[in-house]
């Protein structure tokens, strides 16, 4: 467990301006993506909402509708501060008890109108709280219509941006998403995962999540992290995964944009939307504590997709791609060693 | 508050057969909404799934899909037992703790096509633990475009039927609805509410919510209930309120079936169905209870519309009769004395 005293140590924290070295990395990031979904997209432009929260702090909210490629698609960008974080927060990180805190991250959905392109989500953030201070964030991969190859890519390309700063992450981060990003009412995972990572201080263990029955815990018993990571490695490592998205899912973009689909695909696609709704609205932490405090509701439920449909007992037609992606992609997968794996 | 001592009143317990004697009512109720809304709709039929659950009991899901005038309804009984109820029960009858439960009811909602015709919902239950015995639910009413009249129709339909069994009732029930069907992240009601109930045991006070501070507790007060009411009162209520429905609801479907509508309305229905989504997913109790202890799923979700739609930073235009379900609708209301509060 991390010690307090090791988070003490000057040689530990943060530099004077940490704030404003993350909030910018983080606006940054929040230019960079919209800037290439716009030009990917060729149709449609983001339309920017400045907020500001009465707490202290505020945003902007940036969404594109009724795109070439994009159904919908939000960016949001926020910088918040107060008093004193929720007891949820509290829990993993009782040394911010009582302390006001500082927080500052991008999240991203965006919902492709072509069943054939996937769904993907984002969020890194930045939290400081009195002595103690922590990085989180991910990105996870929800497809519609299965491609083994495109959930290779999306790993890899995520695996190399955490693995040049410690092989410990990804393993860790990757056994994480899947447990996350899971819908335990269906038995399923929202889609092929990604990363994910809360709590990082540059202290082991990596995963602080609250099942340390789990796999992801179990992995990082098998990959002690004996050297203790200072802000500035954390810091480039929440910088390297941010700026792993566009090559991430861009090219999946590129490669499945001009597939043909008709009304089976379609119905298809906004039946399984229809997860996603119920993953944000009763197990995501971020869209609950939101929701539950007040926070900019229109920003927070940006999130949710456009069209959705839902339909009672569906069961997807065995040896269909439909069924495919019950069978395969929506259990958790050794997507690095795919090939291996498939042959089992 | 409850005394134990009256709970345990022989005078007071629930008769031999009580189980077999709501059960067989619930079923009934089950029966009789389902053949009615068959007869009214007169194109499709509800298709039943029977089901058990490990732990002890069952149920029969009815579901009715793409009729002539519902795109979709759902009609629950079950029947269940187990070893011992969850906290959040318990928090409100302390007497019931260690001890075996059997419950059992029924519930539905239906999502018409016209989005002149309001969703409805109702769930009526009955709860025994060791000691301690209560009757639950409700009825409310979500229009997607205003009229007071149906409004008013409905809430008088559900009075009368509380009124027949102690004038106390409905005041508090009415007010407590409203309490327990608004979306606090939204600042809106789901729709014009009705009545519910919990925790119904025959003794004072009627409130029993997490809410003492809100309008169904003050108006509890007001209203003191000088009578203890035995098991068969409040059986009989159950019952009434139950038979209310039909005559509730019915009577707005034939005055507005006929109306023609575009894609206007039915845009803004499937976007106003996304907030009954939200009320489900993140309020509800029975859903996130259902949900989070192994319920069966598809019969939960029954209660999710077929098709929704959500959209950022959607706003009714000024004088339209959009704007009016915002502003008059989406509020609670006096609906009994509506003319009166019309005029303010």
């Amino acid at each position: 467990m991390t010690a307090t005293n090791d988070l003490l140590n000057p040689l530990r924290l943060p530099p004077a301006d940490a704030k404003v070295q993350v909030s910018q990395c983080m606006k940054t990031l929040q230019d960079e993506i919209c800037q290439a979904l716009e030009s990917l997209d060729g149709t449609a432009q983001f339309q920017e909402d400045s907020w500001s929260r009465e707490e202290g702090g505020g945003g902007r909210s940036r969404v594109l509708k009724n795109g070439g490629i994009f159904e919908q698609g939000g960016v949001n960008f926020s910088e918040v501060w107060g008093k004193h974080l929720p007891p949820s927060i509290i829990q993993q990180r009782p040394e911010a008890e009582g302390q006001p805190f500082y927080a500052t991250g991008t999240s991203m959905v965006l919902h492709p109108h072509s069943p054939y392109l996937p769904t993907v989500h984002l969020n890194y953030q930045y939290f400081e709280a009195g002595p103690v201070w922590w990085f989180g964030g991910g990105a996870d991969l929800t497809p519609y219509y299965p491609f083994a190859e495109d959930a290779i890519h999306f790993h890899s390309t995520l695996k190399a941006s955490c693995d040049k700063h410690g092989e410990e992450y990804y393993p860790v981060f990757k056994r994480w998403c899947d447990e996350y990003f899971y819908l335990k009412h269906r038995g399923e995972t929202r889609g092929v995962g990604g990363i994910f990572f809360d709590y990082q201080d540059g202290t082991a263990p990596l995963y602080r999540g609250n099942q340390p029955d789990l796999a992801a815990a179990q992995y990082d018993k098998q990959f002690p992290t004996n050297s203790v990571r200072n802000w500035q490695d954390l810091f480039s490592l929440a910088q390297s995964c941010g700026r792993a998205f566009l090559p991430a899912y861009l090219p999946i973009v590129e490669k499945r944009r001009s597939i043909p689909y008709g009304e089976r695909e379609r119905n298809f696609q906004l039946y399984r939307r229809g997860r996603y709704v119920e993953f944000n609205l009763v197990y995501d932490r971020g869209t609950i504590f939101g929701l539950q405090t007040n926070g900019r509701t229109e920003s927070i439920l940006m999130s949710l997709p456009p069209l959705v449909r839902w339909e009672y007992g569906y069961q997807p037609k065995p040896n269909t791609p439909e069924a495919q992606l019950y069978e395969i992609f929506l259990k958790p997968q050794d997507w690095i060693n795919w090939s291996n794996s498939a042959s089992k």
